[in-house]
């Protein structure tokens, strides 16, 4: 079925002169997850991994993605015809030297421009255009063969209550007005999701997990204009919106708007998020944002969202007390598979109050599976958990007041010495990062290395970054800071009070075992003025049962009592008596 | 006179069509110090930093320099009528924001072209060609003025023993020769002063305190091109490096030499060494490094080089047990000038085996002259050591076997509360950088910050870099590494077995004191596979009595213990029996 599609689309692009198509995972808004309707690349190519690209040209096919999918790819391309190329180093664009080696001078790629952002085609074409190979970047030309394409969804639009957001959406647009006021623009074109939702406090279902709904968002200087389906807006909403003076437009009308700014007038974009097919119909003046305005003032979290976020991880660490309680009890008289694991987890967490939903499919690695850092147990394929061994569970949720993601590690039965080693190591490294305080100005990747240094010392490592920005009842990753080694946008963003971000060390053995200890940390004031730390607003035990203690300092061991105490102390007073005793347990000092 | 100078400019600038001139501190080789027939920036504006630049127009002069010199500068500028521009980002390059605005369209800047690079003329491009301002970059303007201009050194070079630089230069050549197949180049052009004296294990004294010599080295396929005053060269050299098919021209050929390099062929070049004169010389192909070969070749040291090393500073620390127990000895009788104690530190190492000078102009602060980074000393002012207070010394030596540089922190008397709190905090951040350990790839960006993460800790900070790689035998402060928290090319490299750095936290308290504790450092494999760490090779005790020894933990006592032991067990079998018991005092364990 594969190998027919490809078939149909190296006739369109014969009928077409295309020497080339790339079809990337991305959909218009630059979205980490998107709705069926724009899972094209996994429609020509039967790879579901979340990241991958493919590339077609007459004689050949590939896909590039990261480590992460190499061992799912190679499955999943079984007699595609389609060739995997692993991607080592992610900054490194290795498709687009691979396409031009491909070309002959003069030929075209096609793409579909509003998949790709305009930082992403100026790579292209600084690449391809030393050969004179020309991108086409107007072609839909997935629609034209992909004849069950899913329609876009129409999820019901719902108000984020100001007593969780904390700020109107008007005083949000205000803050934007007078930031676009210093860069002297007359337009903001918002093409992010989550920006667009957190600036109206209107969330939606139009993405499963990330509580956003379609739509582009244009602030001007005196008006704003929302691009959306109207079927996805109630009269309540409609009516509000009006009261805001925000103009609600067709969602395709976009390209005709942006067309018509006048060409006297400026528009601030953001290189990263914006379309090429966008940029493209611009005739103002084009302004590029270095730090993207409302990405800044959403990463940062006002008191009221930082107030509802401790209450909500309350909620969460309940739900998980009684979520691994039952675990415990269940595995003593019959096996658990994972997949049913996740299921209960979430169940947990729908009893809780203003549930929403998972922020993230949960990820329950039993021994080995939990070294597969992506890895998501399925109906079908899911190991059985007994009361045996070493299990990584990575799971979050949506809250009207807030988005959680967590993961903790356990051992039943007798832990080995090579699990406590590493355990102890990684823990190290999650407490170093926990007590870190800093100046002003310090980036996410010069404190990496505190969630690192004790595991190399033993000459180990993980692979992926320490941490990432999470949002506040919106996407469970989002920028624009993050914790990480390398010289990315996030890692060299500075780390201010009111930023959530997760501290999420590890260490898997191939085969074995995967350890990974998270918590979210909020940046805070210290008393130091100009000095920033951090404090710990996740509350569930970490399981002390694999520490060796006489690897620990002083201050590490102080911290980790101190820290159980806090989450008993707050958890305690929602449990009933015999969770209590359970958690108490769990919370005790070493 | 600074005026006269200024208005003398302003003549020639009228007569020959220039609205502008900018005068830099650098000369023809990028060399961080320079020889006096290149300090014409010092000359026209009276102002002696080691780092600044000059700008002058019809109606305006300015000096832009760093926070190092804002003190320094205002008093030398003071009736020049030179404006001082505080530097405070020095990647930002304001100097040339503010001349656009100062110039109109069409109007020309000049520049001696030879002491601007390819990279710093680009930059310059970028910034003033959108106001169709042209860069004039062929006029030697200064001689026209400068009248009795310094004529260029002409000191003896002379043969850097092979035990000690461990590698031949046919060997040496023979190694760059590899490199340059790999990048397809025909001709490797060589401006850097180390880099022609590492590669052809040649010294010399062209400029002070850095033992080069001022020469062009241009390497082809087959053959050599040194390009020197030949004066500089006894006859046994120059049979030396004709047995080794170096062909020798005078240094001022360079330019014709590589105009007539033809058109097939190609040269490598880093735009961050080669004049924008020799640049635009060229009429072959261009290869710009990414990496300077030479650089790299010369930070990682070769065995025999370790070896010398390690032997080396031995010497050094024995020299400085003798000035420091003079010291001590000196102050119970009589105070004793900052001054007179910086050549005394001198003359000890003088009576080492195979001194040759010292590294960089020791930096002797007493109380809140420690507090300024860059204090020297003078004849003229020159605070004097009593026994009470503190005292930071920072000095180094040029051995023919190894270059050094070492800080100590002293307290006569009784240390106050604050001293001993942030001497102990610089004390546990220098640990811990020593005894870092880490993963294959990673960058002095990296693992900077565990040198400040205990004065973070206590709302401290120091406002330099952690460490600078050292030479063999060379300048003091060499590429390509670093340790810094900032995205510099240095900060960016990976650390290496070989590399030798500087490890040296600092924190300063205005008009009080200054703390510093310098080691260097030398990377090696560790036990585990691809993990590397570092191996201490200064050996001089570190003071223990300002030490809080509850705010250590064990293994940072553990490690002072086992490293004074160390330095005792070396030092001590090259010292009579008093200054045997003087550094047993120094050495005993805390």
């Amino acid at each position: 079925m594969i190998k027919q599609r490809i078939e149909l689309l190296r006739s369109y692009m014969k009928m077409h002169g295309l020497a080339a198509c790339i079809i990337p995972s991305s959909d218009p808004h630059q979205s980490e997850y998107v709705a069926t309707h724009w899972e094209s690349r996994e429609w020509i190519s039967g790879f579901t991994g979340s990241s991958g690209l493919i590339i077609i040209t007459q004689h050949d096919a590939g896909l590039w993605t990261d480590s992460r999918y190499f061992i799912q790819a190679e499955e999943e391309l079984k007699d595609t015809g389609i060739e995997l190329h692993k991607v080592i180093k992610r900054s490194e664009p290795s498709h687009l030297y691979w396409l031009r080696d491909q070309l002959t001078e003069g030929e075209t790629i096609a793409i579909d421009g509003r998949l790709f952002s305009k930082a992403q085609h100026q790579q292209m074409f600084n690449i391809v255009s030393d050969k004179n190979i020309k991108i086409e970047s107007k072609e839909d030309f997935i629609s034209e063969i992909w004849k069950d394409r899913p329609a876009l969804p129409v999820s019901q639009a719902f108000e984020h209550d100001i007593k969780y957001a904390g700020l109107s959406r008007a005083d949000k647009i205000e803050q934007v007005r007078e930031a676009m006021i210093t860069e002297n623009a007359d337009y903001l074109l918002v093409s992010k999701l989550d920006s667009i939702a957190w600036t109206l406090n209107l969330r939606g279902s139009d993405i499963r997990l990330n509580p956003v709904i379609i739509s582009y968002l244009v602030i001007a200087k005196e008006k704003t204009y929302l691009f959306i389906d109207r079927d996805k807006l109630t009269p309540d909403i409609i009516k509000g919106l009006k009261e805001d003076k925000i103009i609600i437009e067709d969602y395709n009308s976009i390209d005709t708007f942006l067309n018509k700014i006048d060409s006297q007038s400026s528009i601030l974009i953001n290189k990263y998020s914006t379309s090429i097919s966008h940029y493209q119909k611009l005739n103002c003046e084009i302004i590029e944002l270095k730090n993207p305005i409302i990405q800044k003032l959403k990463g940062i979290k006002n008191d009221t969202e930082c107030d509802n976020y401790r209450r909500c991880l309350i909620k969460d660490g309940v739900a998980l007390t009684h979520a691994f309680k039952w675990l415990e009890e269940e595995i003593q008289q019959r096996s658990v598979s994972e997949y049913e694991y996740a299921k209960k987890i979430a169940h947990c967490r729908s009893q809780q109050d203003l549930y929403h939903d998972e922020s993230f499919d949960a990820i329950v690695g039993y021994k080995g599976n939990g070294a597969i850092v992506h890895y998501k147990p399925s109906e079908d394929e899911s190991a059985l958990i007994t009361n045996e061994g070493p299990l990584l569970v990575d799971s979050g949720g949506q809250y009207h007041d807030g988005t959680t993601d967590i993961t903790r590690t356990l051992y039943f039965g007798t832990p080995s010495e090579d699990f406590k080693e590493a355990y102890t190591n990684v823990l190290k490294g999650m407490i170093g990062l926990s007590r870190a305080r800093f100046p002003k100005g310090t980036t996410g990747a010069q404190i990496d290395v505190f969630a690192r240094q004790h595991l190399w010392s033993s000459g180990q490592n993980y692979l992926h970054g320490t941490g990432h920005g999470v949002g506040f009842f919106l996407n469970v990753h989002e920028g624009p800071q993050g914790f990480s080694s390398g010289t990315t946008v996030q890692a060299q963003t500075p780390i201010v009070p009111g930023m959530v971000t997760s501290n999420e060390p590890g260490y898997y053995l191939e085969d074995h075992f995967g350890i990974r200890i998270e918590n979210l940390i909020l940046c805070v004031e210290s008393q130091y003025e100009d000095y920033y730390e951090f404090e710990t607003i996740t509350y569930f035990p970490i399981d002390s049962k694999a520490i060796i203690s006489n690897k620990m300092t002083r201050a590490e061991i102080d911290w980790i009592n101190d820290y159980n105490q806090i989450v008993y102390d707050k958890l305690s007073p929602h449990l009933d008596a015999e969770a209590q005793n359970w958690l108490a347990l769990k919370c005790k000092s070493i």
